[in-house]
């Protein structure tokens, strides 16, 4: 690919990008700045990298005005050098260019689905009764839409996912493998013969430009819906518990479990390992960091944080003895303040 | 359906249920008592949810007696208005009705397999050699069965399940999308040339009502079998490691992990991301609140927890410091004590 | 099997090991120490079992030279009694012998696919475009393997797992039902209309004798590849996220989230639960408890530890109160030392 036609795609999308050097060289292959070579496209989004500048056999390097200075080679100048290395990586995704449109003969479709215009639906997908697939998208192996759920248009849908009856996914929504939406809520009620299910008859709602992450569960609701809002990405090993609503451009980390009724807001980021508690809010703009537990509500903007960093193991298991013990601590410290009479 | 219908079902299984008002009254959704509209049945819980009550558009209310004083809408009225959702709720899944008793064309069954009476199996199901699948059981699409698997009467087995060799399911098994039985334990025998697979011949059973959520992990046993009792109910993303005994009317939340060998007992609640390291026990009735590390075995009834819940991320940097050093902190309390020689 | 048999086999594993009794004894299952039977093969690996070595009912025991001093039954003696172990367990696991040299009629090979020779494939497995499967490899029911892919010689691939394109699996992998080998990594720019999509056009490598467990995920790799070395074991629910590069003969417990561009050495042991940061280098032989939250590198070897292990409710909850305001308690200390003059 040349380089004035990246620049062309690129510069549609980030406005302030400036082409330096030669357009008619020939890129091949992305790279990072120190492995690259001849033919290759890498980018700097961090000053630390700088010393790799002068070493780079890229053929080309997006990057900064500032790290720009100097720079002779081929170049891409923006502010933003990682968003218009996002739309440079697009051109070089084979994997979703590369998709014929066909529907696999191997693939169980009810007579009663709607399947839109250049569909790819892969081997052995399963699509139930009048499940609506949306135009350009791609369903691939092993999947299975189960009744009236529907699909907007340009979903990509990985291997081996399961999307339940009634949910609703917009467009452009990515689901990677092992994805399952729309599997019952942890509802039950005691009673003196053991716990009775309640019946989960709410559905699961993902916006458009959604994305999850592989193994990731979202959970439908018991009686209204659970919701995801656009533009959300959600990582793997996630889990929505039932009638969980989530805001807009919200960032969720792996192996983050949302229990269930939680209301997290726009523009919120969570952190790798977190716990939720049911019930819970999240303020629009919260970040939370990883591993905390959240055990109740958040309700303005502002950075979360708990958990106890890693030490060595000596340290940890003479501190363990003073952690599980420091109310004592205290009011031994409460005790001496008394005795001298003294008041921080 | 007509009110005087559901009554009817469920006071089968809630002997105080008592009906208020019409019974003819017309019922055709289940809702939130926030969000009823006329044709819905809704139920009040909670004393803090009374306001609705007021407001309420539900042709139906299930509720205490205690707010049923006053009101004069329909109603249907027992100690346990939870209890009575649950039944009501099943009628109006449809999920689970409206199955066909099929055999999908697409399914592969081996011919030593044998099929119950009234049993649904999905398209591309995979049953092997010698297994065992009891009537009025429900396989959906995708899900694998390999040989010599016996499934007892009415389980619902979701998408992409994988039940391994040799497993044992009892009656009213629930598993959701994506989970694993009988996974190969994690076993190795450490040796100069490397890591040395265990093979793990034990099995999983699965005794009657069990739910497993979607994703869930059960590890056959190593030699002997791991085993879940009557009515425990399990999560999402839950691991039970080889050998785990789990009792009966058990309770175990999300993204909790129980390491191998481990003996949990009737009644115990286990709360959501709870860590249980190897081969401890938890007395029958034990309560785990959420986020918990469970470092040795708790031999008494009780609630217990660790973890330390969210602060604003400012507090949380000062305090690691200090937890990072409680002993030292500790050291110089007592040497404070010795100082002005002070016994607590 | 006769005990000669199962001796031969082992002696080409474990060099000093002795059989005592009757070579002729039939063994027919593999056995816990305390529920043997006659035809049973057990082991015993741990002084405190030594109890059950005067009442086992087993055939055969395989133990260490010092536990075997007074014992007058059929033994096979070595100092490494759980290694012998695995190699004996290994004739009785009848799951991985027994499979037919076949590929089923209903799985889907593209043409382009090279399938090596004494490979097993199941029902309604996928196998894409240019895939190829070393000899003696098993994949069975339900897996999809995208286009590009490699795979070695003697893997063992479990039903319903996904391995996508461009990935290379080495000789002896094996891959636990759902496993998700190459999804996306987790990468987004983001911009004034939302997070944009980093493609992830890097790969994931496998190497030699790598087993992955159930659910677990390896993320493909940004730009560059994302790699697990030899030997190295990987239990369920774990993630490995995109970059990640592991060293070999390292042990990774359940639900350990690895996030993006981390190093792990050799030789490292990670427990259960643990959380990593992105970036964050293991150094070889580095030992991680569970639960740990780790933070920052760990450039010496050693074991490391953090957490708040379990304590009753009440407990817990006053020393709350305290641990989210040691800082304050801290200063308080410091204060009451300075009144009295006084430094430790």
């Amino acid at each position: 690919m040349l380089l004035s036609e990246i620049f062309t795609h690129v510069a549609q999308h980030v406005k302030d990008l400036v082409l330096q050097g030669d357009q008619a060289c020939e890129i091949h292959r992305l790279a990072t700045i120190q492995n690259a070579h001849q033919g290759d496209i890498a980018f700097i989004n961090n000053v630390k990298y700088r010393q790799y500048l002068e070493e780079t056999e890229a053929s080309v390097v997006i990057l900064s005005p500032d790290l720009a200075e100097g720079y002779k080679g081929n170049a891409l100048i923006t502010k933003n050098p990682y968003l218009a290395w996002a739309f440079v990586s697009h051109l070089f995704d084979t994997c979703r260019s590369s998709l014929p449109n066909q529907i696999h003969a191997s693939a169980t479709i009810a007579e009663s689905a709607t399947i839109g215009e250049n569909v790819f639906i892969g081997a052995n997908v399963v699509i139930e009764d009048h499940v609506k697939i949306g135009s350009n998208s791609v369903i691939k192996a092993g999947t299975v839409i189960e009744e009236n759920t529907v699909l907007g248009e340009g979903c990509f849908i990985y291997p081996n996912v399961t999307i339940c009856y009634n949910c609703v996914l917009g467009d452009r929504v990515t689901l990677h493998p092992g994805v399952v939406i729309g599997a019952e809520g942890f509802g039950f009620a005691p009673s003196s013969k053991g716990y009775v299910k309640i019946a989960q008859v709410g559905r699961v709602i993902l916006s458009d430009d959604v994305d999850i992450g592989a193994n990731s569960c979202i959970d439908r609701g018991a009686i209204e819906d659970t919701f995801v809002g656009k533009g959300t990405k959600i990582d793997n090993h996630v889990q929505l518990g039932h009638n969980g609503l989530v805001g807009e451009n919200t960032v969720i980390s792996g192996f983050t479990g949302i229990a269930g009724s939680c209301t997290i807001g726009n523009n919120v980021v969570i952190g790798g390992g977190v716990g939720i508690n049911g019930h819970i809010k999240l303020h629009d703009g919260v970040m939370v960091t990883g591993d905390t537990m959240v055990t109740h509500s958040l309700v303005e903007p502002g950075v979360y944080s708990s958990g106890m960093p890693v030490t060595d193991n000596r340290t940890w298991r003479r501190n363990v003895v003073q952690l599980q013990q420091i109310d004592k601590l205290y009011r031994r410290v409460k005790a001496l303040e008394k005795k001298i009479d003294f008041e921080e």
